[in-house]
């Protein structure tokens, strides 16, 4: 893949959403449909070739995981369901509490999302701390759903957010 | 197209978000890939039969519109770029304040996300009373950009959104 043209499509935005973080900005990508094709049929095929069971459901994570999800599970012929903050889902929600850089806050799943048993991929742009992928998991596990994979485009290696989940992680990009 | 297998994954659910309002919860869908993919190519057909120019961007409604804008955007072809509350968006923004229910809020775009005279279709989930999609071609009309038409997987006619939308508003389905 050519792995420099996605690369370029990344912007670094300095001191966004606060001074002293490089935002990663994924939007130009989404300028380039070719480019985003690359990227979904990368992942595709990563799932294809390395994942030896049948994905039921992609997992994105509210607002980026819900631009990359849909795609990826149209092509692997799976359901797509999303986790959100608290209060954004309508009826009946299972939540957990996870941890931010400061404070806590809460992610809800719809309960009929997941299924027990049901092999699950989460997919989000961008692993930092791991703290919401991890809050993810813990619901995904709540449902009775078993993550196979986590897979971001962008890994932020040196706050080794790999280390609070529970579960493989594949990142496209590491920074 | 099988209308009634897309209606019956649209969940109603009474009260939400809140008193008096009957939400249409499109979730269900994306538990069905084949669903997804009829109204998907349903979608793209309406625009390439009907729409006689090039769609240059579909721009998506945070977050459900996130759901199905990239999955429309590349099959055309085409860019897309996300409409989204103030303070979401990172690097420079263009802002507009649009009319909700209960006083205002402020939708963003990227400056870069539409260039001058871009032929723009804008999607969402659903129209109610007209008011962010309203913002959001306030908006792509700022950044230069042309509103070709507005596509909703579901509109609340009773509201009449539709009359306060400047550009020709197609919904799959009309409750």
């Amino acid at each position: 893949m050519d792995l420099q043209r996605i690369n370029s499509l990344i912007r670094e935005i300095p001191d966004f959403p606060k001074q002293g973080i490089l935002f990663k900005d994924i939007f130009p990508l989404f300028q380039d449909p070719f480019a985003v094709e690359m990227v979904i049929t990368h992942i595709v095929n990563h799932i294809n070739t390395t994942i030896d069971k049948k994905v039921d459901v992609v997992v994105g994570l509210d607002a980026r995981g819900f631009l990359f999800g849909p795609l990826i599970a149209m092509r692997l012929g799976a359901a797509f369901a999303p986790v959100r903050k608290a209060g954004k889902l309508p009826g009946a929600v299972t939540q957990v509490s996870y941890e931010k850089e400061y404070g806590t806050d809460i992610f809800e799943m719809q309960q009929d999302a997941i299924k027990t048993g049901q092999n699950v991929i989460v997919i989000d742009d961008l692993i930092a701390t791991g703290g919401s992928a991890a809050g993810a998991q813990e619901l995904i596990q709540k449902l009775g759903g078993n993550v196979l994979e986590f897979i971001f485009l962008i890994e932020l290696e040196f706050l080794k957010g790999k280390d609070v989940l529970k579960a493989p992680v594949y990142s496209m990009i590491k920074a």
